[in-house]
């Protein structure tokens, strides 16, 4: 507990977070925000709490930096340029100044790397800790790519590589069979991933100017990928094997191979996938690299419907146990 | 628990909610919103949670309710237009659907009521009961009436009735001392004034034209009315007697001379709380009684520093116990 008022706090430890000329220095009952003339704005809104999206006593700054990046990855995938966020900060009880000033230095950090301001919140007590995230960003106006523009012949792409969060959950928690399967410097990269989503911002332009439908990869690819065609009334098929795996996951998949399934429908990766046009597909490609975002074709979309088909190098279709991940347990709706 | 899943509950609970064509029909992992040429947003976040914001076990749709109206207060405060909102809905590990569906229908009675429309959230399990609502609306360019334009000379007003909020918590909870003061009907109706916020909206056009400064009265009248003058640099003087009472917390006072100083300090009024230079207030008069909204002038502006007085008829400063009310316990900075 601490001498300060909520007023004091705001004051000593958000306010300098606040930059925006229309935050008021978090000095009002809200913020105010000129849109540029001709752009859409598009708005998201996640939330996390303790021990559903991340575990108990995860590092203040880690736990305000996920909860920023899950909604950072949302206005990538939608090929919008993030511009601010809100933040509601639900404290447990025995909440102290020390973790808010961690939280805020979470904060801090990620919006000098990405470029957002903080607009404005609300800090109250909730019984166990809580964060919930409004970010909002640009588009030209009609540009948000939705999830609903793929057509069949389509390229799919994701960025970066799929798995490392359903992975990294697992030696962040320490599973003994993951312990078993690598080394210790696997296990970290991979608790690592889990815990600090990178969010791809540099891909949004690329994403914008030439996907024809994208979401991010939270859920799983597979249940992901799920939703893109349901939404676009297509299907798909995946070639698993040009499925992206960092060295720590390919390790990790070479030692069980039960593990790719983990793979392809854990949660957590927070890259971006993309249906390209195949005409458009080099130039997505050059702009993927000139951002500097490695971006990989796993396959395309067909058409007709149902889940999409994962097939292995033998053209053999994988049977997924799951096609999306849930945090805390199968039966549970929510995450 | 329910055998859909969280797509399946939102498709049935929250798609008819979302009527605008940038909600996309919740169907995609952000909303888009062109913003009318020439205008500002306004943005506000505030959250609420069960046992500190209501009480365990409140209706599921009067939750609702409330979350959304503290936010559509603030924009009413602000002089902005209502647009849409974005809901993150934390629940309790024995939520059901039956809870979630009346949830929903609040949102739908108060959409149609106020003309807002849902764009987006998340829903998430949190251990406890948590809202986090994020609201926006619009004002001509520059037009977000602040805290910090009151001048010297300007006119005190607040909306409605005052200290009914702060009763109606008492009155709500079963307070024995509230039971003793005034019968069933009173506590009755204190109660609801306490459970549903009336946010101001009709009003909002009235404070953008006229008001140099507003907030909405939250955290109690006399807290508010001091941050009002710190934003502002100046100091206030409000005669006790003609802060607008309902008939319900006159009688209170009356049987408990204590009870006025609960009323203006106490909080969750949602009531507007304007100063408006005195060659307007003719004009800020006549839009409010054309809105439908009463306003009653309760004092004025002056230079110089310090909390605001509150004197009686006699002239005599109140000694105000505190000025703002903490729901929780005077000892913690956050409610």
């Amino acid at each position: 507990m601490s001498s300060l008022d909520e007023h004091g706090l705001i004051a000593r430890h958000f306010r300098p977070l606040a930059t925006a000329a229309g935050a008021h220095r978090l000095l009002d009952d809200a913020a105010s925000y000129a849109p540029p003339r001709d752009l859409d704005l598009v708005l998201t809104k996640d939330g996390i709490a303790e021990g559903v999206h991340f575990p108990a006593g995860e590092a203040a700054d880690l736990v305000a930096r996920k909860a920023l990046r899950v909604n950072l990855s949302d206005l990538a995938a939608k090929g919008a340029r993030p511009v601010g966020y809100l933040v509601l900060l639900g404290l447990p009880d025995d909440w102290s100044e020390a973790w808010i000033a961690g939280f805020a230095a979470g904060l801090a950090a990620d919006q000098h790397e990405y470029a957002v301001e903080l607009y404005g919140g609300d800090t109250i007590r909730s019984g166990r800790l809580v964060i919930s995230i409004t970010a909002f960003g640009t588009v030209p106006p009609g540009g948000m790519v939705r999830r609903s523009g793929a057509q069949p012949g389509d390229r799919l792409y994701v960025s970066g590589t799929i798995g490392d969060g359903a992975l990294g959950l697992r030696a962040a928690t320490g599973d003994p069979h993951l312990h078993g399967l690598v080394g210790e410097a696997d296990r970290i990269f991979l608790a690592d991933r889990y815990r600090l989503p990178r969010p791809r911002m540099a891909l949004a332009e690329a994403v914008r100017r030439f996907a024809s439908a994208a979401l991010d990869v939270s859920d799983g690819l597979a249940g992901d990928l799920d939703k893109l065609c349901t939404a676009s009334g297509v299907t798909a098929e995946v070639a698993a094997d040009r499925v992206p795996l960092s060295a720590a996951a390919a390790a990790c998949v070479a030692a069980d191979r039960s593990m790719l399934d983990l793979c392809l429908t854990g949660g957590d990766d927070y890259e971006i996938l993309a249906a390209v046009p195949s005409r458009s597909a080099p130039d997505f490609e050059s702009a993927a690299m000139a951002a500097g975002v490695p971006v990989s074709c796993i396959g395309d979309v067909r058409a007709g419907a149902g889940p999409a088909r994962f097939v292995d190098v033998a053209g053999q279709e994988l049977r997924l146990v799951s096609r999306s991940f849930s945090h805390v347990r199968t039966d549970d709706p929510l995450r």
